[in-house]
C-alpha cells in the first residue's frame, strides 16, 4: 500500500504523476526528451540503459516497464533486455552501447565514481560528447524516479503482460501523454 | 575539468543547461516547482532538504549551492545549515522538518529504505501527505542533480562568496532564469 493517499489505483509513477500534476509535467517532459527524443541513441538503446539502471536499483516497477519498453524497440527484444540485466559486460550489444552502460553503472552508484578512463573508453568505441551526456542524465534521472516510485511504496503489479500492454502504449503515444490519461486504465 | 566539452565556463549545473538545453528545460522547471513552488513547506524549508541530500552525497557544488540558498531563507541562517549537515537530529529545527529530514536521508539510500514508520513518524509531528510526497520527490531529484553534475566532473568553485551571491540571485529570480542568462556571469 503507498505511504500516502494517491487517491487512484494506478501503479508505479503513474499514479504520482496523477497526485501531483505539477511535478508530474516537468517529470514527464524530461523522460520524453530523454528516452524519445531526437538523438544517435535509439530509444531501445536508451530504454535498456533505463531499464538496466532501474535494476540495479531494485526498483520492481520501474525495471519491469522499461525493460518492457526496451524489448518493444531493440533488436533481439527481451532476451537482450535479460542478458544485459543479468550480465552487461557479456551481452550482445555494440561496444558503444557496453561502454555506455558502463558508465550508467558508475552513476548509479555516485556521480564521484565516473572515472576520466571510463568517459575515454567509451570514446574510443565511438561515443560522442553528447552521447555521454545523455547517458549520464537518463543513469541520473532513473535514480530519481527509482526512488521516487519506491519512496512512497506505489504498487508494481507482478502481471508481465500489463507491462508489455503498457510498454506498447508508451511505444505509440509517448511519455507526455501519461498523467491526462484516464483513471483505471493503467 | 568536465568530462565533456561544454563550451562554456559555467561551473556545476549551470554549464549543463547551458549544454543541453533541451534537457535542461524540465531540470530548471522540476526544481521552481520543488522548491519556489505554492506549497507549506517554506522555501528555506526545502532548499535545506536539498542541501542536506548533496552534502550526504558529498556534492560539493550542489551542497554548497543550496546551503546557500537555504541560509538566506531560513532564520538561524548558515548555523542551522551548518547544524543539519553536522547532526541533523540534535539541529534547532521543527519536529516535522526533523521527520522529513530523516525521510530523505532514507530516500537517499534507497526508494526501499522509507518505512511506513518513517512515514507515520512525520505524520504524528504534522507533516502532510503532499508534505512527504514533495520531500521525497526533492530527495531524489537531488540524487538526481548531484549525480548528473558529478557524473559529467563539472567544476566547483571553493569559494563561499560565490555561491552566495548565487542565492542571492536564485532567490530573487528563481531556477527558471537560469539558463538564459549570459556566459560567465556564473
Amino acid at each position: 500500500m503507498p505511504h500516502i493517499a494517491l487517491n487512484s489505483d494506478e501503479p508505479g509513477i503513474r499514479g504520482l504523476l496523477r497526485f501531483r500534476p505539477e511535478t508530474g509535467r516537468p517529470l514527464s517532459d524530461l523522460a520524453e526528451v530523454l528516452l524519445r527524443g531526437p538523438s544517435t541513441l535509439t530509444r531501445g538503446e536508451r530504454e535498456l540503459i533505463a531499464a538496466y539502471v532501474s535494476a540495479l536499483n531494485d526498483c520492481q516497477y520501474c525495471s519491469s516497464s522499461h525493460s518492457a519498453c526496451a524489448a518493444a524497440q531493440l533488436p533481439g527484444g527481451m532476451a537482450v533486455v535479460e542478458h544485459v540485466r543479468a550480465d552487461a559486460g557479456d551481452a550482445p550489444v555494440s561496444a558503444k552501447l557496453k561502454a555506455l552502460l558502463g558508465i550508467a553503472s558508475a552513476v548509479r552508484q555516485s556521480g564521484l565514481k565516473v572515472s576520466a578512463a571510463d568517459v575515454a573508453a567509451a570514446r574510443v568505441v565511438g561515443a560522442t560528447d553528447l552521447e555521454i551526456h545523455d547517458t549520464v542524465l537518463i543513469a541520473a534521472a532513473f535514480c530519481m524516479f527509482n526512488r521516487y516510485v519506491d519512496g512512497l511504496a506505489t504498487i508494481a503489479p507482478q502481471d508481465p503482460a500489463l507491462y508489455a500492454a503498457g510498454a506498447q502504449r508508451l511505444v505509440m503515444e509517448g511519455y507526455l501523454a501519461l498523467p491526462a490519461e484516464p483513471k483505471g486504465e493503467g
